[in-house]
């Protein structure tokens, strides 16, 4: 029996997963039926398909930015037609910056329904924007016999646009009429796969070998900004090691631990105790906007020679620092690098690992009250295999300066656009790789995403969330707005009166306030096997008093 | 001393104050401080300007929505950069379908920023695309003494913009370079107010003379779909009067009750009981689609003569059922027509009451286990003045059959695009007029918005809620995709293991769980004085048993 609709959704889905896609988030609807039908059944089917359930869109398309993110594998979302599909935005914002492969699957209305008042009709057509690298639409219940060749050639092509890189989500709507119940129990066709494989832009040798050639100088440097696209970090060590570079690693470089890694970069410069000996020649800097806003303002001022490489990210530079732009990728750049003759003296090397050694056993020492940059430390001994994901606003900050696992560990954030919707869903997407997974994060970014926290319900994988509750913003006691004292707590501070403990009751999860920071070094060793809330209260006066205190010891400690 | 910023700002601010803006609701964050702290001055000085924070920014949106809905007037709503406006564009995408003026300042980094992976930096320029009317870029740091002329006339005219019919959202785009201080306690310039009146648009009398024929018919009735823009209800009642025109009034049309008002179409349409006497010969049809899809296909279907007045969505009809469609403002068009000659016969219009009381006592009698369809006569006393918020699929469908209040109130829903999010938000928006406010909802739908529960701190007025708990998405069992069994729970049911009392204790509200329906009518009546949330636990399957006999009780009562 054919069933047009039946037919070309089961293309459409077997051309995804030909192309990679092993994860589908839906967020239930009418209109999605017949594709949601048919990847419940495709699940039933095929040990590669997973399929996870969020009715919430917003939370289900940052729980796939999650998932993508740490296994650099197309995710698909599929959401009814309607203000469902806007809720996608953010995510696909934060996705589009940092070139994560999505495929937005946005269920529509028949173009008969098109602006006429039907319910649950919006214009869908290219509703991205350009945050989304391809707009398609895809009419399936059409039984043109192209029609079916089409959607396998064009959806493997489109899996193949988003993961070309630069990576970023891409859009494919699918008008559908009723009646929307497809044909189940039947067999599922066979679709030749596309071979689609995604080359490494090259430099080329004579670039090779004059970059090799600075980096022999003696005050060569490596600026490791956040690693998107999973590096060889293996490899990225053993350069440093061929050159005996100093790194500044990112915390979210995947680079840490390391003896050649460099943490607190933003925190020295802030002390001001930088001096000259330390002041590179030359950097050569991969990945993303590092967390640090004043390790590149730095580089500038201080006219160093900087060379960023990069097919994401190389010529993204607001800092205006670098003066050599590579677009080639850094996987390539790096093996051609280590095929170039390198250095033994490690003098410069010697030198910024003692001022990162004295910075870090600082933190160590002061024994503040309400001091956040002591919670880095805490989270030190994560599970071997360990994922941490990062929220935003301050826990970034402060684990960039001052974060050393005591392991290799995968480490993440959304720190494309930077934002603090989403970062729930996010951990729980990065949860899904099995591993122990732990996410730092503030109350109100908890608060913000809170119903990411159904997916430790609906995506079966434990979680711990260490929530560091200053009641509100944090970062506002930082900037000049704490100067605005008459508005400054409903505008900025924003504290909300909100008790974690609830949040953990409401969502069935395991609770612990912690006072001892010892104690939670001890607890996020242990995986948690659901979802564990662990509660470290903290206070946004005592810790801008402390973070202001630490920095005089770094001033007196290193000028 | 003059401050560019400082001065810009205030003249942007007061500009949208002259056209009627009174409500402002911003999401904090950093580049948002100037305008965010300005704002909280403003608040201080004068009295018709209420500022609501609420630090998610979809459910800000969305609360605006509800406050606009609600007045008639204009809403601003304030995000910081980045990820934060990408929440705004569901309740954008609703608030361009139903007809409503928010107008979106987002706040955004400078043009020195844009594209070179700066943080919180994505691109905003026409971010809503056409679910907007209007893009506008306003650099707001340019000393050029023509930009504050610029800034006093435009923004004046923009908030116009958004208020000529059909009314609808606009974005504001602010780029904004630090620092963001703006200086605080100077005395606020004095702007010139543009008088901006927005028309009604009239039929012209030849016109208004041949509906007025057509009204006269013996068989001429009316259909009031919902109520967006404020109509002058005592008005249409007269109209009803002075042609004795039964009126298929939806629940949202603000017409019941009234003697003229027949509810229940869609069940009577259910139960095939509409016999040939009760066919009209003339429908004159006001206001957005109907709640009921099958009323204007039964329209279409037996070739009724439908004309469809009104500035908003004449001439948007997805049924294709009017033959005639007049784009006049409907206020206008019931004004003309009160002038014409009216009859005096009122045999149809009885015939039609007679059916509409059979219905209504037919919900009234049975004593099934778990009919929500019995739900809306429990709510049928709220207080006096009140309001009254219904979330979409299953409340809105059972009220729209079955609701008749006892006194006429206030009653809104998310009709546009009949989305499920941001709910709560909206009820919330709704209840700013400071009347007591009851909304009805379903668990998913709670769940979709229950971040909008911290407007019960933020916004400082009590709200009810009823949710009514069948454990998920209740209407999907009344759908055909309940026959797949094999997925039905865990992609439609899709229940929640969510304890609606721990919803309530984690947001310090009232909460009561209601068996007993009569119980409810009581409580009800009582207006909360913080937020209340009362559950009626219900179940899906007993609720569907429990509508299909109704119906048969219809067919036997009505055939």
């Amino acid at each position: 029996m054919t069933d047009t609709l039946t037919t070309n959704i089961k293309h459409l889905l077997t051309a995804l997963v030909l192309q990679g896609v092993h994860d589908f988030v839906v967020s239930p609807g009418s209109r999605t039926t017949p594709i949601a039908l048919l990847l419940a059944e495709m699940q039933k089917l095929r040990d590669d398909v997973r399929v996870t359930v969020d009715v919430d869109e917003r939370s289900a398309a940052f729980f796939s930015l999650g998932i993508a993110k740490t296994t650099h594998q197309p995710v698909a979302l599929l959401a009814t037609s309607g203000t469902a599909t806007g809720n996608y935005l953010p995510a696909i914002m934060e996705a589009s910056i940092s070139h994560i492969p999505l495929i937005a699957l946005t269920t529509d209305r028949p173009q008969e329904l098109q602006e006429v008042g039907a319910p649950q009709t919006v214009h869908q057509a290219n509703l991205y924007g350009d945050h989304t690298k391809s707009f398609t639409a895809i009419t399936v219940q059409d039984n043109n016999e192209d029609v079916t060749d089409y959607i396998d050639y064009r959806v493997q092509e489109l899996v193949g646009l988003a993961m070309t890189k630069p990576a970023g989500p891409i859009q494919i709507n699918l008008p559908l009429r009723k009646p929307l119940m497809p044909i189940l129990g039947e067999t599922w066709p066979t679709v030749a796969t596309q071979q689609i494989l995604v080359g490494q832009q090259q430099m080329g040798w004579q670039n090779v070998q004059a970059l090799a050639a600075l980096l022999r100088k003696p005050k060569a440097m490596m600026l490791l900004g956040p690693d998107e696209v999973g590096w060889n970090i293996a490899k990225l060590k053993q350069l440093a090691a061929h050159y005996q570079l100093p790194v500044l690693a990112d915390v979210l470089s995947n680079f840490r631990p390391s003896e050649y890694a460099i943490s607190g970069i933003d925190s020295l410069l802030a002390a001001d105790v930088i001096k000259d000996d330390l002041k590179p020649e030359v950097v050569i800097r991969f990945g993303g906007t590092p967390v640090s806003a004043k390790v590149t303002a730095w580089l500038r001022d201080a006219k160093i020679t900087v060379v960023q490489i990069g097919q994401e990210h190389a010529g993204h530079d607001h800092a205006r620092h670098a003066q050599t732009t590579v677009i080639a990728d850094t996987d390539a750049v790096v093996a051609d690098l280590l095929a170039e003759p390198g250095v033994r003296k490690a003098t410069f090397l010697e030198q910024w690992q003692k001022v990162s050694a004295t910075l870090l056993s600082l933190t160590m020492k002061t024994d503040e009250q309400g001091a956040e940059y002591q919670i880095p430390a805490a989270l030190a001994d994560l599970p071997e295999n360990g994922q941490l994901f990062i929220a935003n606003s301050m826990p970034i900050r402060d684990m960039d300066n001052y974060y050393v696992p005591n392991h290799s560990i995968k480490i993440a954030a959304n720190r494309g656009a930077n934002g603090i919707d989403g970062t729930i869903s996010s951990a729980f997407g990065m949860a899904m790789t099995g591993k122990p997974t732990t996410l730092l994060t503030g109350d109100l970014t908890l608060f913000h995403d809170m119903n990411g926290l159904m997916l430790s319900h609906q995506a079966h994988v434990p979680l711990t969330i260490v929530v560091v509750n200053n009641q509100g913003g944090g970062i506002f006691s930082f900037l000049p707005q704490a100067a605005a004292k008459a508005y400054f707590e409903p505008m900025f501070g924003t504290p909300l009166p909100i008790v974690i403990e609830r949040i953990a009751r409401l969502y069935d999860a395991e609770y612990k306030s912690v006072d001892d920071l010892n104690l939670l070094y001890e607890l996020v060793h242990k995986p948690a096997t659901r979802l564990r809330i662990i509660e470290v209260k903290s206070n946004r006066e005592q810790n801008v008093v402390a973070h202001q205190k630490l920095t005089q010891a770094i001033k007196e400690a290193l000028s």
